[in-house]
Order: C-alpha cells, then sequence, then structure tokens
C-alpha cells in the first residue's frame, strides 16, 4: 500500500476513535421511519442523538449540540419551518450541520424545500446519486447542463456542481460511495447491495456523518475528512454485517453491533478506496 | 392436493415474485410505531416504501406510486386530513388503496373518521375481528344485524356486509387469516401465536398488501388473490420465523430475513388454506 | 437471604405474574423515537400498549386504559397540549400516570413544559439523574438547596424533594436504580453498562412500569412495590441480555425475548437489592 494511503487510513481511524472519545451531541431533525435506528447508530459510534423538531426549542438544540441533520424523509409544514431556522442558527453560531435530501425529484414540494435548504449553504450534502442530481439539476441555471452521461459520472457532476455553488462537501451514497470538495474526490468501494433492503441506512450513514463533524469541528479539522471516515465505517460494518446475515432484519442490528465493536485492524484490513485529486 | 388447490398455490406463488421482479413503489400513510418496521417489510418483499404525509404533496405522491396504504394507528386531525385526501385522489386516479383501521372501536372519533374513510371505498379494508366488527355495526344501519354468534363467523359475517355496502376486499387477521369478496372466502391457517406479541404486524401485514395490489394494479389482476397471496407470505414467513425464536425480539427480524429470501418451495410447502365459493 | 428480602423478592415476582395474567392496556404519549421498542416491551411483559396523541381522543383514550404514560422526548406543542389534557384527564378519573422528563434541563422550554406537567402531581416520576436533578432544581424554592454533594446522593435527594413536593414515586434509573417514596428507599443492582449504548431503554423502562401501575391499579396495590418490580425485571433482562450481546443491536432484541420468557427462578436468582426504611 502506498505511504499516502497508509497515512490517509491512519487518519481516518483517528477520526473514529475521537467520535468515541469525546462522544459529541447530535441534533436531528430527521424522519419518523428511521429515528430510532439513527439514534441507535449514532449511540453506537459512541457519540450521542439527541432528536427534537420544537419551534420552542430549535435554536436552544442546535446551541446545545455539535452539529445539526437536516433530513426531510417525513417533511410537513411545520418540520420545515424547524429545519430552516436550525440551518440559520448553525449557520450563526457557526456549527457545522447536513442535508440529507431524501426524496428530493419526487414532488415539487420536496424540489421547493431541497431548493429553500440549500440555498443556506449545508457544511454537508449526502444523499444517493438520483437526490443528489434533482437537487443539482433543480438549482442549475440554464447555461448549465449535467456534463456526462455515465450514472455514476452524473451524479459526481452534479455533487461538483453543488459544490462549487453552495461550498458544500457532498457524499454520494451508493455501490460506490463518492465524497466531492473542491479539487478532491474520494471513493469508497466497501459495503454490501443487501444494505438497499433496510430502511434509511442511508439516513443513519448521514447521522453518523454529523457526529464526526461535530467531533471535527471542536479542533477545526477538514470536514471532507471526517465525512470520508464516517462514510467509510458505516460501509466497512454493512459488509462485515452482511457477510453473515441470512438477510435485511439481521443485518440492520449486526451493523449496529458492529459500528460499536469494531477495531482499527478490522477497519484498516477492510477498508478499499481512491484519493482523486485532480485540479480541472 | 387437488388440482385446484395446485394452481391456486401456484398463482399465489406468481404474485410473490412479480412483486420482487417489479418492485412497485408502495405509499404508506401510516402510524408512527410501526413506520421502520413497515417500511423494512416492504423492502424484505421487494418493493419500495415512501412515507409521506404533508398535505403539500399528497396528491403527488398518490399519483407517483402503484398502491395507497391508510392507516389510522396514530392518527390525529392533520394526518387525518391527508388521509381523505390521499384516498379521493387515488379514487380519482382508479389507483389501488388499502384501509387498515387500527383501534377501530376504541374511541367515538375513530369510529367518526373510520366511517369518513370507509365511504371513499377502498380497494381493500385489513383489521383483526374486532376492528372489521367495530367498522361493520358503526356502517350498520337499524335493520341489520350481526347475523352470527360465533366469534369468527361474526367477523366472516362483518367482513360480507363490508364487502357488499363498500364493494372493498376485506382481510381479518387472526389465528385464521380471512379474505371476502363477493360470494368467495378465502381461509389461511398459517402463523404462529407469538406474531401477536410483536407490535405492528398487523400494520405490516397491510403495507405487504399494498406491494401486493400496486404490482396487481399493474395488470389489472384480481385483487381478492393478490391480498391471498400477501396475506399468505406473512402468515408463513411469521410461522417459520416463530419456530426458532425464542422470544418477540428474534421473531420480528427472523421474519425480515424471511420475507426477504423464501424460496417458492417453503412457500407451497408450508401454506394451508380453504378457497370456499358460497353462493348465497 | 433474610425473610424479608424473600417476601420482597416473591411479591415483586407476583407484580410480574399480574402483568401477564391481568393483560393491562397502558396508553402511551411517547417519542417518535421509542415508539416502537416502547411497545414491543409493554408487549413483551403481557400488557397491551396504546399509542395515541390527538386532542379529538386523549381523554377517550385516558379512560379507556389502565394507565397513561407521558414522555415527552420529542415534545412540541401539539403533544403538550395533549399530555397536559390527559394528566388532569387521569387525575378525574383517578387513574395512575407516569411522567418521563427526557431532556429535562436541556432547553428552557423542557423545563417550563416539565414544570407545567410535574405540578399536575405525577402517580410515578422516572427518569436519570440529571433530570431528576433538573425536575428538583427547577422546582426548588429559594430555600431549599441541593442537600447532598455525592452525584448518586444528589439524585436521591432531589427524588426525595420531588416526592415531598409533588407526592410522586420517583425512580432514577442508572448504574444502580433507586426508587424514592416517603422514608423507603429501593437501590436495584442489576442491568448492564451496555444498556446506555441502545436508545430509549429508560422510555421502555417507563412504558413497563406503566404496565405495572396499571396493573397495580385494579387492586389498589402499593405503587412503590409495582414501580420497583418494573424496574428490577428491566433492569435484569436487560442484563441477561447483555452478556451474549456482541453489541447494542444484539441486546435490544434479547432484551425484548427475554421480557417475554423469563422466569421466576431467572428473576429470583439474580434480583439484587437494598429496601431502605429511614425515618428522617
Amino acid at each position: 500500500m502506498p505511504a499516502e494511503e497508509i497515512i490517509m487510513t491512519e487518519n481516518l481511524w483517528k477520526r473514529v476513535a475521537r467520535v468515541r472519545s469525546a462522544s459529541p451531541l447530535v441534533h436531528s431533525i430527521t424522519n419518523f421511519v428511521v429515528m430510532n435506528n439513527t439514534a441507535n447508530a449514532v449511540l453506537a459510534v459512541g457519540a450521542s442523538p439527541i432528536m427534537s423538531h420544537a419551534h420552542s426549542e430549535v435554536e436552544a438544540m442546535v446551541a446545545l449540540c455539535g452539529a445539526t441533520v437536516v433530513n426531510i424523509g417525513t417533511l410537513d409544514e411545520y418540520w420545515v419551518e424547524t429545519m430552516i431556522r436550525a440551518a440559520r442558527e448553525a449557520n450563526r453560531l457557526s456549527k457545522p450541520w447536513l442535508f440529507d435530501p431524501v426524496g428530493a425529484g419526487a414532488t415539487p414540494y420536496r424540489d421547493e424545500v431541497s431548493a429553500r435548504i440549500i440555498a443556506l449553504r449545508p457544511t454537508v450534502i449526502r444523499g444517493n446519486a438520483s437526490e443528489i442530481m434533482a437537487l443539482a439539476s433543480a438549482n442549475a441555471t440554464a447555461t448549465k447542463g449535467v456534463d456526462s452521461t455515465a450514472a455514476s459520472g452524473e451524479a459526481v457532476a452534479a455533487a461538483k456542481r453543488l459544490n462549487r455553488e453552495f461550498g458544500s462537501v457532498v457524499c454520494v451514497s451508493g455501490e460506490t460511495d463518492i465524497i466531492v470538495d473542491g479539487e478532491r474526490t474520494v471513493y469508497i468501494y466497501n459495503g454490501s447491495t443487501m444494505m438497499t433492503r433496510v430502511t434509511g441506512l442511508g439516513c443513519s450513514a448521514s447521522a453518523v456523518i454529523g457526529a464526526f463533524i461535530a467531533a471535527a469541528g471542536a479542533d477545526g479539522g477538514d470536514i471532507l475528512e471526517a465525512v470520508t471516515a464516517a462514510t467509510a465505517l458505516f460501509a466497512i460494518c454493512g459488509e462485515i454485517a452482511a457477510e453473515s446475515a441470512p438477510g435485511p432484519g439481521t443485518l440492520q442490528l449486526a451493523l449496529l453491533d458492529k459500528l460499536y465493536n469494531i477495531t482499527e485492524e478490522e477497519f484498516s484490513t477492510r477498508l478499499k478506496f481512491t484519493d482523486m485529486k485532480i485540479f480541472e
């Protein structure tokens, strides 16, 4: 393994260890479907989840926590107001926050809400390829077409456009996870297709990223590396869990177990990634 | 096994295979308690769940999906409006929809809401015996009493009355599951009593039926057979899961595993049913 | 073992058996994160959960059930009104109800809501040490300081103050669970630290206590013993589940299994407690 990859692998694991020792508070304004396993994923990696959506305390919760996760999976008019206020308060306090645009592109309402949230310049955006592409094209001006025809190429192009326009680190989840920031693009090749048969694992990945950017925020660490560490951890744990799971029920709990007890050796041995720096 | 039963068994399995290959979108407006395992059950059978309740997108979601499931488990005034609008839009677009009257009979509010929803003529109604009987008696006119005194007989009578008045295929869940449509009544004898100690398995069964009627809708297949296939699949998977489960925690996940990996042989060997055509 | 402890152990198990045979209805107005495992815990101990929050049926639900659990984990303005109305109706009907002050002390809104709820004199209050101390100090008048500096000592002092001012049996969850009522303080030493890595086990414990006070209510049994039995059962089942669990995913389901299948022998052999009567 090249020296650069060894150093990156060690740095990513240090991020895992830091979440375990710092145990940051992560505030989620997320969807009803995944609240339980999302909270359990945050606990399993060693952080502390808080779920809260009341207008009467949203600014106080943002202030209390190290990061806020905004997920529109089961959005409605009340919750959207909470999300907007949370994003504004996070910005005011210079706290990192993540936007998970669940179902972007499915309805005009989701697109309109996504555009409002993304305009607030999330620290991180994480979604699957179709969500990221929907976000990018909804926010595209007439002169900017999608500049690639290959599916993953299109997603990367969409991610890069969002990164340029809104300054967000963008994570595209899929068989290969892709993290984009400026001239740098990291590809992670871990995971399992069975993970697509468990609801809300993408949402859980977002919440775990929330824990990692909360821990990074404390020492001004770079966000791309925090997102990469969280994404790699989640994919590796899912991969290990899937190997012995007869189906998605078992996978879900084995993933939580592994997030809790994974060792540096398991992490380092499994991790497969490419870290590309392209000066365009 | 009589030739008719063999053919029916094969037809039911074809429905399972069709859901896996068509992977229909199923829209649920359901209760908070079961959203996670309901979504996981829909994924495990090979379909795609969408949970959405916002007034701002309800009609768009109904239009996007193959079927809509309306479940009043944790209803409130806002959610009831969503449900009514979803049912109306499904009717307007000739899309199948299912009503799960959780807790019907428990409070006057649930009875009033149930009456409003049922008047919109659901494609399918699924509930336990007491819910189906509550629905039928709340909608009974003065001259129609319950025409049977035996408990399961009463439930069948209630199901038949609902079928006659509202045109819905009615599924009564219990130790024996009963599906009623016109002169036809199917009894399914699979399942396990331990299933009653896991919350929301009835709701999950409703969501799985949603997937099957969404797949049926695509080719105009008959709804009774789709409901029967989904109900049989769910009961058989629960039965298999319960055999090796020390308690309801394990049962819940083993059921999801089995919904995902059940084979035609397991399904056909286990299935126990009676298909009665009575001309009354 | 002293004769008093043997009798107490037998009495506590009788409470477990009574919940299984009486299967009381327990009404929860609780948070979105834990609704599923909370309902499953109530089912696993043999009771029947109902989750309902609509203004249109809150009084009817309180009347229908044996006890009501009020949990502010994901409170908002609508849900708080439901909680207040439920508590008032429970008082009017002399039904037992429990208050779980999740996150008390985290935001001014939670403190304000907690103060309104606690003023309605819950039958039982259950929280962790910091929540109980937040409740007690928010409700402290100027002349009453916290009268102990040791952490668990402070929590006991806070519990005693709440008990004196509001008449509630107070349960402080932690490595040692503490139940306070009048001159009596029971300490339970069972459990596992891994339980803190599963979300909402405190909320599940509250719901199980709800089942036990509902069963106690039926024969006017003493509330402290019901709370103690539920708390001991939950801690013992968690302890057993943790011994064979590689992580919190497995722990969560093994705990449900054990709540369902625990025997009197397992319960009696494991139980470690102290029952102190101090006349102050």
